[in-house]
């Protein structure tokens, strides 16, 4: 591709970013990715094929550079889910692009079992686990760094000040998954 | 109200549920609610004001149904969690209708503010806890719940029947739970 090309294709996949995870797969524009990111509509049939096609593009891209932030570490699930929380808390719009999918398209797609199933049973070989055990760590883990960002703040923060609360729940996060790793890897 | 009018109104929250738990909020039309319930538009401007208090009444009518089938039990969290798993497992709308309003509609009403936070509070006074903890617990606790439902049948299988691998997540969840409120409320 030109240099004009790659530029236009991350600009769309930039724009569409903000936009599904703002509006939803439905809820989003052709017409506003479009216009934000200074391309014409064309563009995105070209390059994406279809609306379906760059919302695919958009999340296995930011799947993409989450996996290079927050790199999974099994030996450490404690430290893992933390630094995923971390990642959540800072920028919320890839929890709501994959809560958007959940609900609109829940067929996940083949990289994201390959990804789950991947981790499942790399947690389960170090802590000595069967395959489905690890699936069922893994799942119940990445549920609970999900509990503070989906959770309104006059509930989350039952009187104090939204800061002091987010590092207590981290800290209560952190234990939580310490506990759910140790009885079976720590002897 | 008389008997047609009360008819009227439960016909329109049943239509109203199915509806904003398919769609979503934004998604969701009125004529079609109308049309299920056989009603017209005007009765549900008249008995819920807007689009939006008939969300609000869906919503409140339904968590007051899950708190009669589930009643929260302080004492036994793991017995109360895997029953709400069960209820998700049953009949995801309430959960889908949840996770909408997450999306679209973030802040909590004050019935769902008063019950989550009367529930970190009886949570905390059983187990001896700070309040702030009894909430850390309570959402935690929550999302695991919602792990299962929320994750596509090619992860959470991971090659096995559907049927095995819930009652194993479920054993999972029930003895994850347990963990989380042991160490303090065991001695």
């Amino acid at each position: 591709m030109a240099y004009d090309a790659v530029q236009t294709r991350t600009n769309l996949l930039d724009a569409a970013f903000n936009e599904f995870a703002e509006r939803g797969f439905a809820g989003a524009r052709i017409s506003r990715i479009a216009e934000v990111a200074s391309a014409n509509k064309q563009a995105i049939y070209l390059y994406f094929t279809s609306k379906e096609g760059l919302f695919d593009a958009v999340l296995a891209n930011r799947l993409g550079i989450l996996a290079d932030a927050v790199p999974f570490t099994a030996e450490d699930l404690p430290g893992y889910i933390a630094a995923l929380f971390d990642h959540f808390v800072e920028d919320p719009r890839l929890l709501r692009l994959t809560q958007w999918k959940d609900l609109e398209r829940p067929e996940p797609s083949q990289p994201e079992v390959d990804s789950h199933v991947s981790k499942a049973q790399t947690l389960a070989q170090t802590h000595r686990l069967g395959d489905a055990e690890g699936m069922d760590i893994l799942m119940l883990t990445l549920s609970m760094a999900k509990a503070w960002p989906t959770t309104g703040l006059a509930i989350r923060d039952i009187g104090q000040d939204d800061e002091t609360r987010r590092r207590q729940h981290r800290r209560a996060l952190v234990a939580a998954v310490a506990t759910l790793v140790a009885p079976r890897s720590g002897l």
